[in-house]
């Protein structure tokens, strides 16, 4: 498992008075791009080598607001891989470990040029999987 | 139903030189916002009297990319209303009708005070069972 | 001069109730484009062509602060021009008339492949300043 | 001074490949939230209590570009202090301490009520002089 703080500021905030809600989005690709970081991986490295993630389908589940000034926490691992895609369970905590909001992320590997699926390299699925283990 | 255009600019894309995917929850929200100004309600009116609405779940299925200066359509209708949530079935669609991405959105209904679920005023979801008729 | 009306969603909101600041970057940006857009030119065009226009430098004025449902105006010419650079003068107007904020922007025009500094196409700096005149 | 280092992730960039300029404004507003914090006062207290912050003029010169996995640092003092008003000085460096952006942000507070003008508590004032001395 992959875990990152993140700090809310007033840009991640809305006129209701708590974070807007595509701004989880933006929180949970942070906690996966930080999940990537840990076992080796940047995001650069892979868009100038040739392949790129992208997400293919997302359920979130929002379970109470985070705030202003809030330290919150993102959690990510894998629990799914098939040939071409591979999906993330994340988690928004709160600084109780209450949790803010659940997501299942599935993503594809695409070749960066002509943007068709591709399989995902296998040193990288088996340091995904060895990184999720145990949780 | 509602149909919304909307343009993409630099601020909607990323490196991937797509458009990012935390701002389809921004286009959705755009698409309700707009599918209850139809039915003769604004969000500013909401909120300065005792309602809010907040999104529960949203399940996103992510078809292909939209790029700089397209025009996308968003379309949006709500197909089922419990006590006191109701959903909302969204697309995106390009400039020649094809698919984007598609949208479950389930949306809340709070009162605005102590954020503690509230039925939906039957007036409001009476109106948006009608303008969802038909499509 | 170029004109374009934007609606006030609540992406654009903080939870001080208002526009967040950074997002009338992103009007402007808006505003500039569509001023392009209508003398005959597309960001993606000029992107694919060898060409791209960067902000140098942004000096903001806040006047008043737009909410939530608003219909602001964003008004954009040309003032300047020099030899790889050109400078806008915008302005955020309410559906009043009254003045939200006032910008100046200068723009540097690079080649896309090296990002060095190219002199702005003749044809184009001639329709920029012809589009600008008469305000 | 005050110094703060951020990560960039794709939603950050745009599709020229680098920083999407609206975005430095929220980095700034990252770094002076973090001054204000250094010195005991977060924003979410100030917005509880009778003060709000506003950003009056910014003024940003656009140096050089940061890039997708950068991680730049926010630099933050206070250069000057008026009656309602106060002013930074701010610096984006990247990991060279190569300078990628620098801006002047002037700041007025309000009272949350009325939103008027109001003179900036004076033990805040000599908690933020005394915390841009010597830098």
């Amino acid at each position: 498992m992959s875990s990152l703080k993140i700090r809310i500021y007033f840009e991640d905030t809305d006129a209701q008075g708590v974070v807007y809600n595509s701004n989880y989005l933006k929180f949970l690709e942070r906690g996966r791009t930080e999940f990537l970081r840990e076992i080796g991986y940047d995001q650069k490295q892979l868009l100038d080598n040739d392949i790129i993630f992208v997400v293919k389908k997302v359920s979130l589940d929002f379970i109470k607001p985070a705030e202003l000034d809030d330290i919150i926490e993102v959690r990510s691992k894998i629990f799914g891989v098939k040939n071409v895609t591979f999906s993330f369970y994340q988690e928004v905590l709160d600084s109780n470990g209450l949790k803010i909001l659940t997501a299942d992320v599935k993503c594809g590997c695409l070749e960066t040029n002509n943007k068709k699926p591709t399989k995902v390299p296998t040193k990288l699925l088996n340091s995904m999987m060895e990184k999720s283990n145990g949780i």
